[in-house]
């Protein structure tokens, strides 16, 4: 067996050669502050839903670097008495966030980390790995989620899966409105509703495909779904089906229903609900599968396709075609002074200081389209937001409601807030998700959601860059 | 921390679902033959590197469900008499495999597990997880290298990775002609070359950039690359690197080097080396990252850009844009019987029986740019190779040497032959691609590499075939 536990080595080697020097140069206690954010909606999208957080913080309640991880540390030629700080090493900083869940928009801090420089360097490796794998695929989900009506989607996705990304993948595709995975491993861990019945393999390995069917109702009379494409779903499988559902009713049982995993899934879905209709199976379902994604989906329901049930797999799990969110972590406060990174465009450019987002809601209670992002000192307030990009343009807010979106999830390395479950982060997403007007939820170029920075936090940031800018001309 | 047991339960369910109804109709002894093949080329490419086969090997010597997992799927309602069989169940199957590092084509069945129904069914969705991550890395690492002439290429990509899956994606990128990385974890796994030098934020930690990077030469003098681009790469980062390198000097030592992160690299490293070598550090190299692909290192080499070292993040671990590698596993044989699944597509259609494949080389000792599966029973050559699509179309083969590519590897449930290490495999990679021609290897158009069946697998497919459709109809 293959063993893996996630410890402090999982990172960046130069997350502890920099640590390295910090704790040599006897910085050990000088305070940082960094921002976790992303810069590119996926998908042509219009929004990200912000997931793993709970996964981050389980791992950072426990950080530590183990015996083996020392050792090979050691190898590397660290300095002793940096490893056997090391050795003694426990993530004790204070983290901000948005709720697990949480409905999340480009260049917004939507999490901080505060600590001293070598606490809160040292885990920027483990968080973007997971907050940007989870978000992507969380996302991805929920778009899914978007146009399938009312089907039940389950994940389907282990096999094509980015190896072990596999487990986090599941995670996030529940927090995203998945209802259960294939992944037994993952429903294990995560205590989710794992899902399955037969291959083509196994009908294939029955002299035909009506004594397969037959065998397997035979076992599970409480959870029987034919796969019906094998050789043929219309002239075989479904009618395989029937007969078999049938004689599973003259002994008490009620089949749960077909799956079909190719050809033409509108066209055949109709057919065979036509056919187990008229055989008065009316509590059949239908399931679906093969290189599903929200596309093809959103086309079967705009065709009235009876599809009951999803299993999607690879576009799921991998978050097809992105494959990743541009999440970075960048450092706003050192030693208690802001910083800032330059950089050629000032889109990259980053915001200095301690900072809380405020969401403004319409009339109706609904997104109004606008988070700005200002200074913590300031309040929980602002009158207006400007354009991060263009002095020039400003959105009045001082009529709108304003809810802060940061709030204290770890103090000093321990949850400061009871950690919710997945079911819960789930209808939390869904939640924050249905006060989305729609128009940031289509597919085909969404509107644009405004982030903005108020004129506090811009001056902070343009005073800082004059000043770099001369000290290194 | 969390940590994470590769077990019996890393699978869809409905493999549990399957072999539980084998075993409770007594077919535990029932013999069966599977293939692992992929059907189509990532990355538009010509070819696909076989990866993450010593992984699967591994896993398998050990595999068993442990007493957590039997209990999960006791909650799920398995028999008991099929969960006691469960606890003592090993695989103990035979494998025969094309060696991992090799260059392998669509539908070609490149991997074969023997067993009983169970024990060859019930892998499936591990050894479909790590083969198809690993092969899909591993390809994208050989493009990479394809076109980076000597620089030395290092996976920075961990922060990006599809959470987990980063272990796996480093081994890959090592098959594929990487020669270190970021990840520490995977390093320490792998027994690979670490590295890692500074980010952004040690910079702006310091009162300015001449400063940090002092702090940094005075603790790693052996192994110090300075990142110049936090403020201004040609007026401040490198004329600072310059400045420290010579101080370096001056104590006997010599920085490794720079590392840029963004801008335009071609013009930047050009005018960094000749900055350094102006001042006589011809000795110091340049490293580059930022969102680098094989496109984008072909376009910098072709400028003669004088990049010495490519980290290469998102793209290479994520193998983006592909995201997965399709490859299925297919029942070819059950109860001594061959078998195949139908499909409306021929191309779908399955190849049964027990196979070997044949590769056919040219008068220089090149690959011919043919492969040719055969039945096993039919010997190490063939005469000609037949389109597997196009009866029409086939191909002579007697005049060229041939060599088998399938060799056994496990034999129940043990290696047969010794385990490569990754330097090994990383090497056949290599050796493997330079007898593949470069028609095949470029990234516009690739040359078709043909992949035929005997006359004998076409005759047996096609009688099958005609038995299903009469049964069927």
């Amino acid at each position: 067996m293959l063993s893996f536990l996630i410890t402090g080595n999982y990172t960046d080697l130069y997350e502890i050669t920099m640590s390295e020097t910090y704790f040599l140069e006897k910085r050990y206690n000088d305070a940082a502050c960094f921002d976790y954010l992303f810069r590119k909606l996926q998908y042509k999208g219009g929004y990200v839903v912000f997931a793993g957080l709970n996964d981050v913080l389980n791992i950072l309640e426990d950080f530590h670097f183990t015996g083996d991880d020392i050792y090979f540390l050691q190898q590397l030629k660290f300095h002793s008495s940096f490893l056997d700080y090391l050795k003694k090493f426990r993530f004790r900083g204070t983290i901000y966030a948005c709720s697990e869940g949480e409905v999340i928009f480009p260049n917004s801090p939507v999490l901080r980390v505060e600590g001293n420089i070598i606490e809160t360097q040292i885990i920027e490796t483990l968080l973007l790995n997971i907050l940007n794998f989870q978000s992507l695929i969380a996302t991805k989900a929920t778009r899914i989620k978007y146009v399938a009506n009312n089907g039940s989607l389950s994940d389907f996705g282990l096999r094509r899966a980015q190896g072990l990304g596999g487990i986090f993948a599941t995670r996030a595709t529940i927090v995203g409105g998945f209802t259960s995975t294939s992944n037994v491993y993952a429903a294990q861990l995560y205590g989710l509703e794992a899902v399955g019945t037969m291959a083509h393999s196994f009908v294939e390995s029955y002299e035909n495909e009506l004594e397969a069917f037959r065998a397997f109702a035979k076992h599970r009379p409480h959870d029987c779904i034919f796969l019906a494409d094998t050789y043929n779903t219309l002239k075989s499988g479904v009618p395989n089906a029937i007969t078999v559902a049938k004689e599973m009713e003259s002994e008490g049982h009620r089949a749960k229903g077909i799956r079909l995993d190719s050809g033409d899934l509108a066209y055949l879905s109709k057919a065979a609900r036509k056919m187990m209709d008229e055989a008065g199976l009316h509590y059949m379902k239908i399931a679906a599968s093969n290189q599903l994604d929200e596309f093809v989906i959103k086309s079967l329901m705009e065709q009235e396709a009876p599809i009951d049930f999803f299993g999607v797999g690879t576009s799921l799990v991998t978050g097809k075609p992105d494959a990743a969110l541009d999440g970075v972590y960048k450092l706003s406060m050192s030693s208690n002074e802001p910083r800032l990174k330059l950089s050629e465009s000032l889109e990259k450019i980053t915001l200095p200081g301690v900072k809380q987002i405020l969401r403004a809601f319409d009339e109706n209670e609904m997104f109004l389209g606008a988070d700005a992002i200002i200074l913590s000192g300031e309040g929980e307030r602002t009158e207006k937001m400007i354009h991060p990009f263009d002095a020039e343009k400003s959105l009045e807010l001082k009529n709108y409601k304003q809810q802060p979106l940061l709030q204290k999830v770890m103090s000093n390395g321990k949850r400061s807030m009871p950690q919710p479950s997945l079911n819960e982060i789930a209808a939390y997403a869904q939640k924050r998700l249905s006060l989305l007007p729609a128009e940031y939820k289509r597919f085909e170029n969404p509107h644009l959601y405004k982030v903005g920075i108020s004129e506090k936090l811009m001056e902070l940031r343009d005073t800082l860059r004059n000043q770099y800018k001369k000290v290194n001309e």
